[in-house]
């Protein structure tokens, strides 16, 4: 059963292109998050001695500020043995990195109780609060993230240095939680350890890990979450001390524990939450089969809420900064001032993780669609492209209140580590395949510079090579390589929905255009191992905003990438482009340009006077007052990395109708 | 020192005007709120014995449901005592009025502590509770409403049965709250007891009535409110036990007490809070003259600031139903499935208060503008027509959520009653006038048909006869009568901003057009006293929204009268109006009808073929397909009041740019 962290390693990016340019910064990024751990005090946590800064009064209580450095540590080692294994041959460049992750699970296996238990905070802080809450001390998220970092660092180092005290803590794990008159009936207010106990159990086959996830999944939300109640009234809890990212008492739909998850017909919540949950909801389908179809119709109606109505023009979803997620069917103002945006970095990585498995039990372009706008435009806007500096927040616009900016680290840091390891496991996303009985069946879903290199089990090999400059051409070609004539090679195509039908492909020097089913065309032998040229013409469209959520905007998208304007390109701008109107009718421009001061390389979209710039002093006769301004829009991922005010905005509002009607 | 509460009486209403025919539901209105008293437990509640309500656990923690019934009480006396002094030869057709008063006010009486104290909660329920929770257990502001109901009580039955028990219990409160060291350095979570203090003083003349509302609003927010820090750890309250509706702790701007009111810069936190308190910061400046214009700067600063970017087109305020208040500049959604509204009718009441002191202190047209645009829309609309039912949202679109309609009451009964007492005084907002050496000034603020009998100190009189068919039409016609032709008539009258330069005045036969200053034109004698015509007319105009509220839509407006479209005219609505555009370019249609079954007499406006009604089934071509349908639009104040499903908008969005380059 395959995942992207077990799959990456097969594939191989070609130097110099997009994606291999953006993941050459992985260095630079660990070593820039690992200097943050030292210096923060994460990186000794383990050693169990408490830290000046465990007395800090809680920012978001009752949740401790250093409650996450667990999983801080974890992600860190996560993202670390992706670039370790993927580089053997950097691995002497790479020493420290390979040091550090070494001294840390030294300092881990240290950390481990006799019980099995594993936690800093729970161990040094709080001896006697373990498991006691639940709902929102992050213990289990914790757990995952250490799974997750155990199977990765067994991957790479081929030990099991790390895994082995994992095991032990899953063992006490398994017994805590579970039916059992004895045992705890709870599930983890954050999810994340239910996708990795399935990941664990891939590995292991030990059934107790496939049980223990299933437990947490179905579990959740009995009796409306009467769980945490319970919890909170054994905690002596007053009924109203309750916290601040509580809209309510007992709202927990904030972490998708108000009803069963078969129950639920709309996604809410807190974003991260709903997408580590259903991640695991949709494994769970994959490893139940056939058993399951209810869970997959829960996470596809689920999903189709949040795709149709809930998400962001970048693939951003949660509005709401209060719980950090959904908010009601189309409200996804762009920035604080009109009224919120949030969509947090993580929540867009785990949108990816959904769709990945998803695509795994219901193979259709549309998730793949959705996972590549989230991928290209809200995860990597995360990330400066010298790969020092993060965002937690990808609003599509800027504020006075919040301009568009990053930062080195965050209190809550899960984001920086996040985007590591997503870059790191990034080969895994872009293909699928399966051995069959004569060859494999390959599924492109991403196309970026690479080589896949498949080992079937009989010692035959198939190699496949793609060539192309995505995300800025659409020109992709395919060249296969067998150690045997005789493999057969049927490969899968994704045709992107912006495609509309202006695609072509052409194979063996003939063209042809299959019918795409679920968005996917289907190249069998002899035309797959003859070379494939698919074409998808990278053509500047324009993207309204859905009518009901109540902006009149449009933003400028190519091929998979979100443009924004910034004032860096557009020096008249004062006001955030709260007045900059898109003319429509006025012409594209595209030219392929260098940024000298990053050497990034992207096509920038101009439209010559195709700015129409409201004089807001003139309000209310500000709809016959304007000028017309050239726009310069930039790819949403590659905003604020030139210095500027921190003026940003995607959607422009497009021109009002012209009437000599409006007064004040 | 006059309040429309003390000049009310002076003004006679036309028989079967607009305002007459409002004005006559008034009894029914009383009477329907009186069962409601009875029906509740609140009519018995000054008996001082347990309710079974009591013991309900409260919907908004720490508020007792119960509350507010000492202010539900007092404020139907009040309406009361406007109707029955207004109507002394109907005295006999309002007995049970007049006798439920009596009764009422006896057990008031007989409900005041030996020390004075009065308060149904805090001697009921909680005995020990006094004066520990300023912060939300509306204390004073029940303590502010018994002060206004013992004011118009003392005026229409001239004794002192319930002013007496009333003036003891302020001299219980003097001697509570101050600077000195044995007191309370407090100050209320709701203001109103300031500005009921402000017109204690203006009756009884005594200092300490002015001084204590000076000290409340002086004191408050000092140093960044910590009274209410302090006062909660003195009752134990847990750091994290903190009412819900405050978006953090010790969010205390969420009652204008974050910084004290001078160094308050932007208008923030509960509507009707920061109403209040404002109309006390205005007469404060009114009684305290030219020591107190640091205050009278604040207050315009802040008023600006909520008319120019928090103000709904319909005089509504409060975008964000949390702490029924403020949102961020320019944060007004329509309906509560685009993020929020409120616009609560006691908010708009409040505003009313506050610009009527405003224009005593600084006279700007501005303020009775928006005076009016508050009466006409947001207060009228909170009660049908036959007077029995009302609202405490005003919401300019329904949703699915909250369809529009109207309540018997609420739990929170601030409202009903509020609107009856508004009513009541109506008449004292209508004009204003000043005793001269050799006559009288009159400055008209609103227009109706009406007559206002003005007897000065030496025992002239001058009356005033105002005919119109306002708001419906803008012809306004003025006929004085003087006992001595000597007596000088100054006038001044409001030209309301939306007439632009459209109006005309004339007088004795001969037309002007006089130079408005501050929007108040002045009418010296002869003219005055001559007959004088003002001529403002109706012509539907088009108000669309500033461009920062983040929707493009524009509403119908015609005079004073803010229009809505409902299901009940526009049979085919099923979305709630959402995908109905206005073509600004079809024409209106105006006609005087009457509804059959109501009675109501209003204009309605009509666009045949002004409707673009989209279909949002073929979203994203959603563009390019539209059918045109005839609108038809209702003064907002009349939504609801004919069945229908309860789909109704203010804002109906604009047609969008017509272009072929728009794509999902």
């Amino acid at each position: 059963m395959s995942y992207p962290q077990t799959t990456f390693h097969h594939t191989t990016f070609t130097p110099h292109s997009f994606l291999s340019r953006l993941r050459h910064t992985l260095p630079t990024t660990l070593r820039t998050q690992l200097s943050l751990l030292h210096h923060t005090g994460r990186y000794d946590a383990f050693r169990l001695q408490p830290h000046p800064s465990y007395a800090d009064p809680p920012t978001h209580w009752p949740v401790p500020n250093h409650l996450f450095w667990d999983s801080d540590v974890a992600k860190w080692i996560e993202g670390a043995c992706y670039l370790l294994s993927e580089c053997p041959e950097e691995a002497g460049e790479l020493k420290d990195i390979d040091e550090a992750v070494k001294e840390l699970v030294d300092m881990i296996r240290g950390a481990q109780q006799d019980d099995g238990y594993l936690n800093i905070h729970f161990t040094v802080v709080d001896k006697g609060g373990r498991f006691t809450n639940l709902r929102d001390l992050h213990e289990l998220y914790n757990a995952g993230h250490l799974i997750e970092a155990a199977l990765i660092h067994h991957h790479h180092y081929k030990n099991t240095l790390l895994l082995e005290p994992i095991l032990k803590y899953v063992d006490l794990l398994y017994n805590t939680f579970g039916p059992g008159p004895s045992q705890l009936h709870g599930y983890p207010g954050h999810p994340e350890i239910e996708l990795a106990l399935l990941r664990l159990y891939a590995l292991t086959g030990d059934q107790r890990h496939h049980d223990l996830a299933r437990y947490f999944i179905t579990e959740r939300g009995r009796n409306g979450g009467q769980f945490y109640t319970e919890e909170a009234a054994r905690r002596g809890d007053r009924e109203n001390e309750v916290p601040r990212y509580y809209p309510e008492k007992k709202s927990y739909w904030y972490q998708q524990a108000h009803k069963p998850i078969l129950e639920q017909q709309t996604i809410k919540g807190h974003a991260v939450r709903a997408m580590y949950l259903l991640t695991a909801v949709a494994d769970l389908v994959r490893q139940d089969g056939s058993g399951s179809e209810e869970y997959l119709v829960a996470v596809k109606r689920l999903w189709a809420d949040m795709v149709g109505k809930k998400m962001y023009e970048t693939g951003g979803i949660g509005a709401v900064r209060q719980w950090e997620g959904f908010g009601d069917a189309y409200f996804l103002p762009q920035a604080t001032d009109e009224g919120g945006c949030y969509a947090e970095t993580c929540a867009s990585i785990g949108i990816m993780m959904l769709a990945e498995r998803l695509l795994k039990v219901d193979l259709n372009a549309e998730y793949a669609d959705t996972m590549e706008l989230a991928f290209y435009n809200t995860v990597l806007t995360s990330m400066s492209v010298d790969g020092k500096s993060f965002t937690y927040l990808n609003q599509l616009a800027s504020s006075p209140q919040d301009l568009s900016k990053r930062e080195e680290w965050f209190e809550c840091a899960c984001c920086p580590p996040n985007i590591a390891r997503t870059l790191g496991m990034m080969g895994g996303y872009i293909w699928s395949w399966e051995e069959t009985s004569s060859g494999v069946d390959l599924v492109v879903h991403l196309y970026t510079a690479a080589t896949l290199t498949m080992k079937m089990s009989t010692g035959a090999v198939v190699t496949v090579q793609m060539t192309t400059d995505w995300p800025w051409d659409g020109k992709v070609s395919f060249a296969v390589t067998k150690t045997s004539l005789e493999l057969t090679l049927n490969m899968k195509l994704r045709i992107p929905k912006w495609a509309e039908d202006k695609w072509t492909v052409s194979s063996g020097g003939s063209s042809s255009i299959p019918e795409a089913v679920n968005g996917y065309i289907s190249i069998p032998e002899p035309y797959s191992s003859s070379g494939i040229t698919l074409d998808v013409p990278m053509i500047p469209r324009v993207i309204r905003a859905h009518p009901f959520t109540n902006r009149e905007t449009a933003c400028i998208a190519r091929g998979p990438i979100v443009y924004c304007v910034e004032d860096v390109d557009n020096s008249w701008v004062t006001d955030h482009f709260k007045t900059t109107h898109i003319d429509l009718e006025a012409p594209f421009q595209e030219e392929l340009v260098t940024d000298p001061k990053t050497n990034e390389t992207y096509v920038q979209i101009s439209m010559p006077s195709g700015g129409q710039v409201y004089d807001i002093e003139k309000y209310p006769s500000y709809y016959t007052s304007y000028v017309a301004r050239d726009l310069v829009f930039t790819p949403f991922y590659f905003r604020a990395n030139r210095g500027g005010k921190g003026h940003m905005r995607v959607g422009l509002k497009v021109p009002p109708y012209p009437t000599g009607r409006i007064s004040a």
